[in-house]
């Protein structure tokens, strides 16, 4: 990767692209002209990893946390490109500069590119190529919906198994979610959560899911992304005295809890009041729930594992 | 889709594009410059489907068959553009001419787009998108490679469940393809065959797999691509005489065959000479693989199934 696209050539101003910005090829652009080459393997083979962060009232929220999985998740699909973690956290430092976003979801992307000149049509001889981009802070729930509790359908799409794509690695893969999300639309609900070929819960369309069951939240242990609002509503829970912990949870232990919410960097904590036919705390967000969600958002206020945005 | 994008504004030139050409928001462009939008649910989601035709000798081989199963793919994610198959068509004639290219490969690709503004974050409101684009002809197995017999093994990966994306819908989840190619990679191998999760052959990156068993030409029922090449090497086979069936193929089955070869549009029918620990055919393409192979091509010199490009 030349030198040019490891930092801007001069210092952004700041709020130039309210409606988003990216960086493309070294340069920030506004969102609007933000493109990829159609030929990349990321596009047409799905070849990419990424991971997104959010800024709430202008600091990051866990963001060496989201670097450090983002890099995690390039090593394993044998992804490179030569930027440290504090030439990433730069440029999106810049990238939300440039936008003057101060609630954003600030999205960091790895791609395969495409082969060298003269190299073999496979993956190990590509040009890996590093993208970002920021918007206006988007919820996968909106917020009127998370007041009265999300309606959640369990999907007849199963998830794809963690042998074929392994989803603690961020990944594009969205063929079963989006089945789902239809699934969820046709049955008159918001969202939708899938299980495996087991018939264990897994995760929905960009969220992790929990279920309150005998005053234990609990959480899937596996063929989900470990998100990293999970990992802050476990330390959450640890905070509150709420016991919690990772293990399986049945299509029958889900719809047989007391309470179900989700969790996602695109809107916190996400309580749910309905799954399928259940209707959970009288069609409303359940306590423990409640809780969570509070906390989560009071302790951003806090400063809880922020990095004020350099707007400067 | 405004107007603009279902037509040229004008005749393009010939040759203007030898590299490639590409169909960018109703505009030919040449194919280094052709880029899709970053926050395209094509890209983020993978919500986008596609097909490929080649041109040989200056003619679209099987044009229409490829542009049918192309809006069939589409109507089966629930995609829609307002282009006819006719339309399609001269897009591809114009990207043809355009880069003034005898053999190439053409995609034609179909994304979910981005919500409508104002609209839920759901794919059923988002405005779908067409694009193409033309390179020179590229084999999925290198010439001198189909000569010697391609070496295979049969991955560890298992493909990626049809329950939870359809590959008869032409689609770029390659996240297990791609594990597949390292694997090969790492066994000095050439390119990989994947299993299902029952243990049956489904198919490899980019193309179909087939056994000569007892004499007939044996493909895989399901888990693959119901490939036009597939469709061709079927009608070839009852051209010449030679049984064939569509059935389940064991992993054991494979490594017991008499032949093994494989039938993609970006190469036509390949030859295998070994899979796994397997050598066929004393370590050459097969006598029936040889023979589809060298009909294939013959064909197509006849005008079999030929579109002429319109490069005037």
């Amino acid at each position: 990767m030349a030198k040019r696209e490891q930092q801007s050539a001069a210092p952004v101003p700041a709020g130039i692209y309210p409606e988003g910005s990216a960086w493309i090829d070294g340069t920030i652009v506004p969102l609007a002209e933000a493109r990829i080459p159609i030929t990349d393997w990321g596009f047409t083979r799905s070849d990419v990893t990424y991971d997104v962060v959010h800024v709430w009232k202008g600091s990051f929220f866990r963001l060496d946390d989201h670097i450090a999985r983002f890099q995690a998740s390039m090593a394993g699909l044998l992804l490179a490109v030569p930027l440290t973690g504090a030439d990433i956290a730069r440029i999106l430092h810049d990238c939300v500069r440039a936008s003057g976003l101060r609630d954003a979801y600030v999205a960091m992307i790895c791609t395969r590119g495409t082969p060298a000149p003269g190299s073999p049509r496979h993956p190990a001889y590509c040009r890996n190529r590093f993208w970002a981009f920021v918007t206006p802070f988007a919820w996968v729930i909106p917020p009127e919906v998370q007041e009265r509790g999300a309606h959640l359908i369990i999907a007849k799409t199963p998830r794809i198994p963690p042998e074929c794509v392994d989803p603690t690695i961020k990944n594009y893969h969205w063929g079963d979610l989006t089945r789902a999300l239809f699934e969820a639309r046709d049955a008159g609900a918001d969202n939708a959560i899938l299980l495996d070929h087991d018939g264990y819960v897994t995760e929905g369309p960009g969220f992790n899911v929990f279920a309150v069951i005998d005053g234990t939240v609990v959480t899937p242990d596996r063929g989900a992304l470990e998100g990293i609002t999970r990992k802050s509503v476990l330390e959450l829970c640890d905070e509150l005295g709420i016991p919690a912990r990772i293990g399986r949870i049945t299509r029958q232990q889900l719809l047989d809890a007391d309470e179900v919410f989700t969790a996602t960097t695109a809107g916190g904590v996400m309580p749910v009041s309905r799954v399928d036919g259940r209707i959970y705390n009288n069609d409303r967000p359940g306590p423990i729930s409640l809780r969570l969600k509070e906390r989560y958002w009071q302790k951003h206020d806090e400063g809880w594992h922020a990095t004020p945005v350099d707007y400067a």
